[in-house]
């Protein structure tokens, strides 16, 4: 069993602590995170160790791994303090607050030996999106050449978490922008449309709707549509088309039931409402996939790199918000 | 161009005048309707010529076909009578009020030479239906081994329709046991249970909504289920299992719009409502067959033949559903 | 916690271990099973105790509740041995292998005090047919007047398993049986016909396909279609039609993708393959609602008289097979 | 009667001289094409006039209404013959070659009295994005705020074609942005992505895909993916999303059937393969309106205004592709 610690005991770090505690192949050991009792509460819940301190933890010999949930600025610092201590590291996205940053950590990553690091798309691994890229590696759709991404919360989140999200393009639609090069590889040019939707956001400053245009080094071209609020549910969708065919995945519902009365037919219930319940199994089988690279060496994705050249795309997309030019970018 | 006259200036017999008007291989040339002036009025609107009689139709050189949309009980005579006239006919179901009259009418033909006579089960020409067909007999779905079919209407016809229309198995049944003979061959034993759901039909004495099995020759079974009213538009929608496959038809909407609200998601307009518009293609398409069958002796499909065999499983369903039987015939 | 063992570790036994194993309020303690080392290989996984003789697992004081998966025939005498020793009881289908047994079992029953009993027709608790069922009991569709269920395994059992089956309507059809009466309430008739389409099977004796069709005491009319074999995976759907509108429970298929190409569009994979996948939250609810039923005293359902109910109708189905008669019941 | 006249015997000509011939409210009493026996010989199949010379149709007392379907550069001077003559017109899309043409001749059209003019983008009279439309008009998605449009050609056009076809933009996206325009009003911003995909057109300079992105005056976004090809027909859909609802256009199949094998479930045939087909209704409905609008008086839509609004768009459009900046237009 793989004894792996959780850093940040917020959302997301519930989300892994669960994760790993109903893991057949792993067991949670750890749960580290500086305010009040939130570690104590979320270690109590699945027997585990509490720390306040990440270097404790990074010093605790019976750790073998380290998932990182914590604000984005501690990112960078504790992917090498848990490298340092030998530990292998699944970390959430954005991997840093900048690109500079980001490319900071990945330098330093590359001058010492140290276990798998892994950045936190979970959407690789959900099933409909990974059979859309087995299919499109297989050559069943022909050369890729549109790739069409949706994504909508269901609600937005408050506009205090905004203020610190490092922004929209940094804390939403990097995951569409790693999807986006999950499908069209390398990205060289940008460009986006930034809207304000949402009155009670309107004081944050922030985007709180998007649309964003690459274009991949292959001239693929991929847009995406985001919406910090979809009435209907948590809106998540893909169409990737290539020259001979194309995929398209629609949204989940909790039934396959529909209705059919005097004035509608076909009559569904809203999507899944959240990321969590959207995306469990996409969770359960990112976890399985860091324990595969750490137990048996298997390819590590997203890795690092991944999460700079995300986060390189969603800066660009920033700029070309402001700027109202396409932004061109290496690729 | 085929020169086409219409029996019958009620419901039906206006679908088969507009149809014959706009068919590019086809003039109207006379209606005939015994009642006030309704010929008349119908002969009119297309320019036509107007019969009260129908022997004086009949006696017309200038009419090539004849499509009969008169009551039932005058269909057998007039078959005969336009047959015997050298006219193609396009008869409308059921051929006759029953099984005997069906059969003397089927023999009868049977001792002199004459045009085609096609019955008018006209699901056989909707493309969706068609398209099963020819994959089922491609082998495409390997041996079929079950059907389902479900034909509700949108809304009852009134009381006194009901009172002359034979009943629901030899009015409405009639259409789904050609279309279970279509898929499965000759029926060898029926099985019916009927309904009464409609409070403003209980006094016809009929039953308004019924489920019947058939078992086909070949083994494959069939189940119709039934309903005078369906509040979200007419239902049509039809299965056929097989050993390696199945196909599934659907209802159309009149759009392909759907909405996603709140409490919904994926919802679309009722169906198509009323059997004009749902099989307004497999009218279009019956008529060239009958045309093609005049003009270049292609097969006629269905025959009397059909019309006699579905009648005999309408009477069987009706004996069962009384008796708590399951009827055995021929087949 | 719910301290459960497990009677039976076959397949369904394994199922039930792994749900209770899982489950937050319960813990799997034992697992009873006579053959080999069944009892002591499903224990050992789940760290339970293994018991070879059921009256050894009744006479544990550490086993609160017990789950019988066993062979039919000896369903009735451990629901009383457990009960007698104070366990609540979650009985797998059918309740009894004749109806005789099953009322035998029922009328014992209420000669002493008992914890809950329950009989594991899970699909009560699928998310799907709840939902359906809470439309229908909210109104929503009006009065209910015909049901169609379709039940098709993915692929048949072995003819060893079929000749000790008790034969397809109390082995299989069973479900759809306590699932029509779910929606429509007590039976009043019942008409089947059996097919057979499966030549490995066709020494059995026994039918692999049917259609039944049942008429409840409140004139609604259900019927279902079975077939031990469908090519496209694990055919599981319901239809609820009311006088005001209707619910359509289609398949689940393993992700949301569809394929467009050349030849054809919106071509998803294959239905989830067996009953295991297809009924994964049903299990799971069900067990959730047996450990109320325990905890809190809810109510049981469904009950050993709907277990018994459902068997009369089994027997029903198999007599109208062979005579060709509908079968009419006290209701 | 509505006697009308069609000008331009190609494509486009053929299919509103045929909309027209079988519309009961208007006859087709004249064709002109100056190219070889193009006007006789379609003139021939409806029984109409043939002119050679439109200035010669102009002068023809019996032509009530002309609908111009001739090469883009002779829509203005023919819409002012035409016009100046008291017919009342239906002009194609573009209304002209560049903006500056289609400025001038609005601005012409000002300067006297004269019958209906209506621009061919038939898509409006289409009866799912119709429905959308009063959707959305009705309030009942709330504010629009995001509109995403896809039109992919089932195939390119002929290189020779794409050369005189003024770019894809003007040709081919100007659809969708009347389209885009219907649904969020004025545009201000336009970001356009050119793309190479189809090698075959590579020579002819013309870009034969591309994403447009739109910002109409109120702040709602349009995003619109165009290809010359699509291998599984001609797909056209479109996105309504609003503050609290969304509307979702589907393709339309030619049946609607789908079938379920061993590989796959849910197989349906490709899309309508062709503007006509996938358009038949909205040209019918289209031309419905004209009638309408010379006869009853009700409003034009879309107007000449719309057509060159549209123009524009389209020319920032091809700006945008070729500079990377967005381009912003006065709204």
């Amino acid at each position: 069993m793989l004894r792996v610690a959780v850093i940040g005991a917020g959302r997301i770090g519930k989300i892994h602590a669960s994760a790993v505690a109903s893991h057949p192949q792993a067991d949670l050991v750890a749960v580290c995170d500086p305010i009040g009792t939130a570690a104590e509460d979320l270690a109590a819940l699945h027997g585990a160790k509490a720390y306040k301190d990440a270097d404790d933890l990074f010093a605790d010999p019976d750790v073998d791994a380290v998932i990182i949930g914590s604000p984005t600025p501690l990112h960078a610092p504790q992917v090498l303090g848990a490298t340092r201590a030998g530990k292998a590291v699944l970390v959430e996205k954005p991997v840093a607050s900048d690109v500079e940053s980001a490319r900071a950590l990945e330098a330093e990553l590359e001058t010492f030996e140290h276990p798998p690091v892994m950045v936190g798309f979970q959407r690789r691994y959900d099933p409909s999106i990974r059979r859309a890229k087995e299919l499109a590696d297989a050559g069943e759709l022909g050369t890729i050449e549109q790739v069409t991404i949706v994504s909508r919360d269901s609600a937005p989140p408050p506009a205090s978490y905004i203020a610190v999200s490092g922004g929209i393009f940094k804390d939403m639609t990097i995951h569409d922008f790693d999807e986006a090069r999950f499908f069209i590889g390398d990205i060289v040019e940008v460009s986006a449309f930034g809207q304000n939707v949402l009155p009670e956001l309107a004081e944050t400053g922030d985007f709180d709707a998007a649309v964003v245009v690459l274009r991949g080094k292959n001239g693929a071209v991929a847009s995406i549509t985001n919406n910090r609020r979809c009435v209907t549910g948590y809106d998540q969708r893909l169409e990737v088309h290539g020259s001979t065919g194309s995929a398209i995945m629609d949204n989940w519902r909790p039934t396959t039931l529909s209705v059919n009365t005097k004035d509608a037919s076909g009559t569904q219930q809203p999507y899944l409402d959240f990321f969590l319940e959207r995306y469990a199994d996409a969770y359960r089988n990112e976890l399985t996939a860091f324990i595969d690279a750490i137990n048996n060496g298997t390819e590590v994705t997203p890795t690092v790199a991944d999460g700079v050249a995300a986060l390189v795309v969603a800066q660009a997309a920033g700029e070309s918000a402001h700027s109202g030019r396409t932004v061109r970018l290496d690729g």
